[in-house]
């Protein structure tokens, strides 16, 4: 592959979400929550909320309002009647604070040294800020769908990259852990990694040990790096 | 100062531009070239190119594009009647090859502890993480003219960056060595801080020693980082 550029999945591909919302949700609402059954009912409001955008229903929203939205039915799923605004905030800036799959900053630090690196994200600019100052994420800068004005997977995010950095879309290689993105990046001409993050759904759901359209399957960024001879 | 996030001019502020030019053009076009006079010329076309876009008599064109159509006349300015397609865009990748100024990797570098740090320029993307590569400038994000689709000081710039960054406009500061840039950056309710670069025009043209409309001026990053406390 004559890549120069890799742009990043972030929720699940790099970091934890799962993890890192039921930690700060056990925090915030107390041992009496199933934090993890929370951080579920939240994420599974999230494609149905990004839809909504998608369609030219309602305009651009940044996810963490989207978020915030949401937020009210998953407390409810897991008997919370409700919470005060300093809480709700807290809860919505658990997206900022998610820690990184351990592979990922030993990784993304090697890749680094010969590729240009940046998140490709649903997530908002801030966000993507947050998550790599508290982390550690070397990225060069940061794009993603608010940069783009659209959500993954609409061809407008995954066009921003190559032309945001003045490459052709097969100079720039698409990572994620989820094949509906990497099929939506092959669509607009990006090559694809596919990475294994068996733990992104806690075990409730294992994601293939490979994507067999992608350019490269790996089980971790330091695999990656190896395989792209960093 | 209540600032949570620094956003810099580049060429003039960070780097030297035209030491970084000049250096290019006599690697590229010889020793009989007059590569400061070259440098000057050059760059004596830029604020015109920008005024084709922001006055809309010509789309969002990014600044590499403007430095090519504006290279001719820029050599013929010297002495030179043309060069190749090489030559030329071996050129143009000058811009995105400067030398940042002594204290500016060390001064940013404090003030990273604490302060969100992007560039703010009218260089592209692809310019603005080339430059920060090679110089080790450790932004967080790449902000600018580009990503706002505007070429500084239209208002537009300005205020993307609060808006991708998610606070206030008084919680951003702008850090700049032209007083119009950072007049433009108040009138969006930026802060700023002036950053006195005796060097910048080679001698030919001293800018003030400080800005008196500006909420700091200092004489160097390090400077700058002691004054915001880092």
């Amino acid at each position: 592959m004559d890549v120069q550029a890799l742009v990043f999945d972030v929720f699940g591909t790099v970091v934890d979400w799962r993890g890192g919302v039921a930690r700060e949700a056990a925090r915030l609402l107390g041992p009496d929550v199933d934090a993890a059954a929370f951080a579920d009912a939240w994420r599974a409001r999230y494609q149905p909320a990004l839809d909504r955008v998608r369609s030219g229903e309602r305009p651009w929203t940044v996810l963490d309002a989207l978020h915030r939205e949401s937020l009210p039915e998953a407390l409810a799923s897991v008997g919370v009647d409700g919470v005060t605004g300093d809480v709700a905030g807290e809860l919505v800036l658990a997206w900022h604070r998610l820690d990184p799959w351990p592979d990922a900053v030993a990784g993304l630090t090697r890749l680094r040294r010969s590729y240009v690196l940046a998140p490709l994200s649903n997530g908002g600019v801030r966000l993507s800020v947050d998550l790599a100052r508290r982390a550690g994420l070397p990225w060069d800068l940061v794009l993603g769908a608010e940069v783009a004005g659209h959500y993954k997977p609409d061809p407008e995010v995954y066009d921003s990259a190559p032309r945001l950095l003045d490459l052709p879309p097969s100079a720039v290689c698409m990572v994620a852990a989820h094949t509906g993105d990497l099929a939506a990046a092959r669509g607009r001409g990006l090559r694809t990694a596919y990475v294994h993050r068996p733990d992104e759904f806690g075990g409730r759901q294992v994601p293939p040990a490979s994507d067999p359209d992608a350019d490269l399957s790996v089980a971790s960024f330091e695999e990656l790096a190896t395989a792209l001879g960093c």
